[in-house]
């Protein structure tokens, strides 16, 4: 298939690579070209509007947040432009529900179509097309995009044929994921404080009833405390509380733990934080028992 | 090694049986006798007293709070009045911080010596020597307990010298696993208001990221709203969440997700859920949101 | 002078009253014209679009939220196309801090100007012209605006000379409402179930040391459980929660209360509250405690 | 009427000089003697013990807390034993409802009579005679107390026959109080940091809807930052928290803004805030936001 990929950050550019592997003729857009550039030795073409990224079969976009993408998507030489009738937009940004629903009504006016599928994994996984990708959208629309998802990820769940609800769930995630962040980082105030070691208790943990890989990869980060660089920054872990609350708001769901997590985002933004990766909001607790 | 066990509820029958199938003499204690009955069939001896269980090398206490072991333990015909000079207490019951600490005081002062051992497991866990048993105390205390722990556990993680802070970390799992029910119960209560299958969605954390138990046992459980009869009863919740706090208040750390959490157990017993699994306070953040 | 209002709700309609009391020419504009129509008895003349009721040398507006005030303002023979060069907006809608600075903004390049000029009192406060302002905006703006202010209210306060301060003072006033009515929920639902009369409570507290408006007001509504009809929807207090935790979330300020406060009016919305008065939120606690 | 006043604090001193001053002889105790010593001067007789002090037709005791009262009491030569059958027990301390009916059986068993009658007021009040008095009892046990209530305070409020009932009360008084603290530090820390003034903002607030002493004398130590000398220590405000909560949890109401108080009060303790007054958690929405 001819498939554009817009948005080569830590995570695009690792999911260029492996479209590429796949077979696909894959163009490339990115606001800062320079960071597109070094997938032109892998075989991609690299595209200078976001139009002619989205000249093929189908456009996956993957960008920051809803300003991000609402300027790639609907301004001058955008996707909403360059995308044929019947041809596909890919939405892979963490992006709002409400954007995501204002996103199928806009392709659908145009004869386009469009799926919202968004991804659970770091860079890592992207690079070994280790994603995981929760899905939602028409039947056929989702059939299409079968040969990209399966190029770029390990399974693909399709949990709704409304695209916006795969906004949801991954939003959901995010927060459950900021959850345990949190939660651990209160547990290693309370134990070290009464004379634990912090790595033995993330063992003890993470060799019982938490085995499971986000305790292990966010009790290393949090017991080691190693926040740069930033694999997710924290400024993204604020964006996406925000749209969990938002969602929650229009559903008329109260969320009472992310507006907990929420406001340690804020102050971890406050306090200086804003280059450090999303995990350390683990250590607020500790700090604000008095440690440094 | 003759060893006495006291506290014959859902845990403690299967930890009693255990220990006879390692070819321990084995002496049980309850308070209700007739629940300690069954286990004679399996050659168990079954005790009058607390001290009358307390004669041999080592007794374990599995009792539910403070209160009760205070009566078992300080009252006539207790532990401390039973234990001979140099034999082993091994106290698994999940206790306060405070209290713990005194019983170390007390059997210190009168010659005996004491760890200790609380564990990680629901009762199936018990009944299969497959509980992980968190311990601390002196290194020849642990030592004697060795033969008793690896009867019952599959693992024992040694987390101090201080027998506390094996309490302290015990009640910290506690509220994680809470924390564990509480962000699932907010996450569903999103998620299916945006139309996503509860089922399916637990299947798809607990396949993805969350793939530990306690995801799955608790994210089945919440999903299936299915809380009776009860495992671990919601009460002991309020109780476990209570002692975490008093213990934080001691160390001088604030819990935020445990001050939330300890609420959400105390609104759950005052709209009628005291027999319901602790489980259960997964299911008011959708009451919250006007679902029945 | 020559002023417009626009807006003739429960708060509007007293103030334009007092303008004319005053001595203005008064010009009012309602999108519900049989709403202002009541007014032309007094003296008023109803305008047909909010750009006529700009006609004059200042337009006041009172709008439930930023999209009514934005249709208002922005849109086809809005504020902005009616108001002449170096006329006056003066707006006393509770609206976000972001869309006052964008206010500020446009009407700087338009020639005119602006101040922001928010109220504290409920409508009987504004029928009888005793409605505090907050006002903020260039020295010569407010002149300009004091006997217009002087009409409507019993005292000014100016805050400031950028616009949007006087909005946020204003929403947080109104989160520190807020937060009283939820304070008095708690204690009462405690004291009652304590067996103390809640009335009495109340007239404790009112007459020692929560002697001030705030607390007879909502304490004697949160004690009687008459939330209809609404002084002030709680709907509106939702808005002006979130509204208040946008504007921390811009300056980074976490905000702890305000985010409890947010998930109490959601969980009144989601519980079938949309209709009754803000105090509402008075009643959950209550509720949770497991009363009716 | 001879009277006892056990416990020479702050609020004591002030108490016992106007009890003189209604023409009562009135014995002192205070654990160390020499803060008692000056008010001999005015009249007053030295005791050695709580019992002595307890000698004549009533004794108060003004103590910090649960132990300090139950050694006072239930100790060595305590009130216990100094006081005459069908003699009076007022006391004034801010202790626990399960404290307080404690002590209602303890002295019906020894045939005393026992009313609970804790104040509202600092220091200055209590010099001045203007306090506010909780009271709650037997109805000819609150009638023998009034000529010693009279000569403290300014007016009496009776809320219950059930002496705990008056406790109850007074733990809500306090965590109101504390959640006008919190309140005013948020809404300080947002205004600030959008360039309001501190102290125009205080007197905005309390010169309309909150024009109450509590928002006064709070605000403007919040606005201010001066937290030294503590007029009521801040390890007191987690004190009467924690019992706030404890009563909460007995009665089974849920307190989730009494609940982030505590947290905030430890955080303020871990912090190094042992010696500063109770307001000073009114600066941590200020250092959670970055400000120093």
């Amino acid at each position: 298939m001819k498939v554009g990929l817009i948005g080569i950050g830590n995570m695009g550019a690792g999911m260029a690579g492996n479209l590429i592997k796949a077979g696909h003729t894959v163009t490339v857009y990115n606001r800062t070209r320079s960071k597109a550039e070094p997938l032109a030795a892998q075989g991609a073409i690299i595209a200078d509007t976001p139009a002619e990224a989205s000249g093929g079969n189908a456009v996956i976009t993957m960008l920051a947040n809803d300003d991000a993408a609402e300027h790639v998507i609907f301004g001058k030489d955008g996707v909403i432009s360059g995308l044929a009738k019947g041809a596909l937009h890919i939405s892979s940004s963490t992006i709002s529900v409400a954007f995501s629903r204002r996103l199928a009504a806009a392709h659908a006016e145009a004869g386009q179509r469009y799926i919202a599928a968004p991804v659970l994994g770091r860079p890592e996984a992207a690079a070994a097309a280790k994603l995981f990708i929760i899905a939602a959208g028409d039947a056929d629309a989702l059939e299409t995009a079968t040969p990209v998802l399966g190029a770029i990820g390990q399974r693909t769940f399709v949990v709704s044929d409304k695209p916006e609800a795969a906004n949801l769930v991954k939003l959901s995630a995010n927060f459950l994921i900021a959850n345990v962040i949190e939660s651990l980082g209160e547990a290693l105030a309370l134990v070290t404080k009464g004379g634990v070691d912090k790595n033995y208790y993330i063992e003890l943990l993470t060799s019982t009833l938490f085995a499971a890989p986000v305790y292990k990869t966010y009790g290393n980060l949090v017991a080691s405390g190693q926040f740069e660089p930033a694999g997710f920054a924290a400024p993204l872990g604020l964006k996406d509380m925000r749209l969990a609350l938002a969602a929650g708001e229009e559903l008329r769901v109260p969320l009472p733990i992310v507006s907990l997590l929420r406001d340690r985002y804020l102050a971890l933004l406050a306090q200086g934080g804003e280059k450090l990766d999303w995990s350390a909001i683990g250590a607020l607790a500790a700090k604000d028992a008095g440690e440094r």
